[in-house]
């Protein structure tokens, strides 16, 4: 571990105290741009793939000079070359963080050897089963959770464009049984392909998810022989998967994090559906923002600066809470995936040494995409009486022919952020006709209610088109910005001891419903107990 | 409107604060449990078709009597009584409120006639569509957004189990083409029936999507004649459903908001989903939930009490958002729904008046669906920094066959409660093995990595099954909820003005697509236009 300073104990983070007091409350927008032609450009950063308008945000230039001061304060890029070097940053598990090993070229990076041996006979299956004339193969289920399942549905949603017309991909995660019954009702054994996901095989509702579909897929008349050709396993456990009657395996490693494995054999979904050219690419586009990540000095480095405006927001503005609104339907699982990256990466409260946080950490990250959002709770972004970042995502150039639709998405994009923005006075209000208002209101009630306060931030990324490429380095932008936060916080990003009580406790629960049994059990879960037996 | 102190302005609000100050930073549910053996009776609610389990929550029976005077001297039950009776309590627009009278039975409420004559006719229509053999149709793809989309798409969700085999329901609402183009590739002209939900008919991203299907539904060799009897209209804009060669139409009125429509017309795809017996069982576990809500006494009022533990949170603990876990599959778009119900109707910060509110409105409300939340983002649950309430459901009949995943799901539920009350003192995890941690790790600090805060509230819902009248009473009991604390914050919770601005800067920009035009624009709206274009 890397010896430095807790980040409320700088002199950066008291610099930072300062200055939102006697500036930062009284920082607007509105005031900025009239003020600063160049501002837009002074905010403008290039990354690969990714460019960010980050002029829309509650800061100025002095700000972003003491947040940069912050993160050298607390060692980020030493963290962040400790972390590409290899070493054991994963402290709590004695672990090495090596998802960028993953998109390194052939060659280049630590375990190069390893990665590339399982990358290409993990493609060439792949593209085996993509030439769905010889395969078979008309259905691939991918049953994982979390980590093993998050990432793959969201990117083959994104790449839906890219995806072989003759392929329906499905994704069974959680283990209610309402998940997986209506997938199976719509397959036919011989033609589906069965990836069961789980590093260590021992994950409680894949592995009940697997023996259900092995069951249903022996009860459509198929033999074992069938399971050994229609099952995959992506596990390091060769011996369960045998088990299971799984022989054919790709395996990963202890330094590639559940949140951060889309890029390894959990990336099998969205092999098959892409390709091995696509998801070459994608990997290429997460190598490119790692270099940039590494190299890109503080002034022009995106995700230090996205993660350093992440601690400003929570720790100096004061909110808990950030909505991601992609323009484009096909990042409508993005805010779920992120979810996970960020609030199981730094939803911590005790620093590297256990010891207690006495600031926050992760926000809540939600959102649908727009425009659907805007019919739903922008009112509340709009007119609410918090302020909560929003974070806009728009792509250029579409893959449909749809040009009015693409159009309209993308205006209705650009003036969201400017209403939350700009706002509307009362007196301005005052001036309009309202015509769906009551006419026995008064003007001036009618006019309060129709304002907005304005001021309200948000960033903007736009992407040439959504490609396997653009989607690599837009996930490995976010990667980068959550390890930013993580570092400054002092926070181990990387573990999750949060998840391990619960499943101890299911563990504990699971024999009850058999028994009925509830002695030890406090009265409210005896009592549901008692109800849902 | 009815004229009431401001909550903040109430005695009771200040004996909240005291109470709070007092007790309430001290409370811990864990001794709470240990000391009172009826406590998790004292804090349950029976309502129809819903069970609740409020005892894991931070109050103790002097809080639950304190919000209850607060809902007194707020006139709660007046303005309940005042909404029911047809009062126009969405003073802002001058319009009644009557959702509830779209789920009482024939002669019952106001509007009686007129609503049971288009519900009559609608049922008819779908049970027809439904009888696929005569109708010929396979799919019905729903055009619509916000509330004409939402609740469709959650109902038709949640009672899958319930919907006619061969019948493929379908649903766009994003402006964006990405959302369109992949539904159209999978449909057959002849085969389909297109719904048009816009009460105006004047919406901008559901009339240039039905502008598009129309015209790809033309390309498939189909006439003028064909679109009469393949698209149908929810709207009362009959001119202009007929300029587009609609004919068929279902309209519903003024007092109907949309996002409390489900009930109406737009449930359209409700009904040919579950059928008209299906329809009116969701409208009567709607209507039962609002017997409740109307005459339950305040101290077994399910929807009153959730209101007021809502306000508690957000005014008193200091909670700005809520999870909610659906332990079903099926309720998988259920968080998106109530985004859209809470956050639209509670999101704002101004009083009846138009005077500005000192105290937080409407929290966050986000999740995914128990289990896999507990993979993404429940680590922040149980180790973050933020307090954030947790809303469990859970299903005691599974409309599958698979005890195992049932018990799995069920156990997972409760275990999650349990453990977010619990937690887990650093003492206790020393005295545990902990295999996964780094062996040169200190034991005390692993086990300061491994402990819990505990005492983390949570409410648990359960239904006995997932049934059309069960989830009418759920989506009753959320709205009466709504309404609730919104009365208590003396808003409006009916109007929706902060979508309004967004949408005139829309229609100032969608011009500058063609012209580049950046005159007037801001930096940020300037450069990003540039880009786009």
């Amino acid at each position: 571990m890397i010896a430095t300073a807790r980040c409320d104990a700088t002199a950066a983070w008291q610099a930072l105290r300062e200055h939102h007091t006697n500036a930062g409350r009284a920082f607007d927008l509105r005031t900025a741009f009239a003020s600063d032609a160049g501002r837009f450009e002074a905010f403008a950063l290039e990354a690969p793939e990714v460019f960010a308008d980050l002029s829309k945000n509650l800061w100025d230039s002095r700000t972003r000079e003491l947040l940069l001061e912050l993160a050298h304060q607390c060692g980020v890029a030493r963290r962040r070359d400790a972390m590409l070097a290899g070493d054991p940053i994963n402290a709590t598990e004695g672990r090495a963080v090596l998802h960028t090993a993953l998109r390194a070229p052939r060659g280049a990076g630590p375990h190069s050897q390893e990665v590339h041996e399982i990358l290409d006979r993990m493609l060439a299956f792949a593209d085996q089963v993509r030439d769905t004339a010889t395969s078979g193969i008309t259905d691939v289920v991918n049953i994982g959770i979390g980590g093993s399942d998050l990432g793959p549905q969201m990117a083959v949603a994104a790449l839906q464009a890219h995806v072989h017309a003759g392929l329906h991909m499905h994704f069974v995660s959680n283990v209610d049984g309402h998940d997986i019954a209506p997938v199976l009702a719509r397959l036919q054994a011989r033609h589906t392909l069965f990836i069961i996901a789980s590093k260590t095989f021992t994950t409680q509702e894949t592995m009940a998810n697997a023996v259900v579909a092995r069951q249903w897929f022996l009860d459509q008349g198929m033999t074992a022989q069938d399971v050994a050709r229609h099952f995959v396993g992506v596990t390091t456990n060769l011996q369960a998967a045998a088990q299971l009657g799984v022989h054919t395996t790709f395996g990963f490693w202890d330094w590639v994090g559940g949140r951060y494995s889309m890029w390894s054999a959990i990336g099998l979904p969205i092999a098959i559906a892409v390709g091995s050219t696509g998801f070459r690419a994608m990997l290429d586009g997460a190598h490119a923002m790692d270099r940039h990540f590494a190299d890109a000095p503080a002034e022009r480095n995106l995700p230090l600066q996205l993660g350093l405006l992440d601690v400003w927001y929570r720790n100096f503005v004061g909110c808990s809470s950030r909505s991601v609104a992609p323009y484009h339907q096909g990042l409508r699982r993005l805010p779920a995936y992120l979810q996970q990256l960020e609030m199981e990466s730094n939803g911590k409260c005790v620093d590297h040494d256990g010891r207690p946080l006495t600031y926050g950490t992760s926000p809540v990250v939600w959102g649908e995409p727009g425009t659907n959002g805007q019919h739903a709770y922008f009112q509340m972004l709009h007119q609410g009486t918090d302020v909560i970042p929003v974070e806009f995502i728009a792509v250029r150039r579409p893959s449909h022919g749809y040009a009015d639709l693409h159009a309209k998405a993308l205006a209705n994009c650009l003036a969201q952020s400017q209403a939350l923005m700009l706002g509307k006075t009362t007196e301005q209000a005052l001036g309009e006709r309202a015509p769906t208002a009551a006419p026995t209101l008064d003007p001036l009630t009618v006019a309060r209610h129709r304002s907005f306060p304005g001021n309200r931030p948000s960033t903007t990324f736009v992407l040439q088109e959504l490609t396997p490429r653009a989607l690599g380095a837009l996930v490995a932008l976010y990667e980068h910005r959550v390890f930013t936060s993580g570092a400054v916080w002092g926070i181990n990003s990387f573990d999750q001891w949060g998840v391990e009580l619960g499943k101890a406790l299911c563990g504990d629960l699971l024999p009850r419903w058999d028994s009925g049994d509830t002695a030890g059990l406090d009265g409210s879960t005896a009592g549901l107990l008692a109800r849902l037996r």
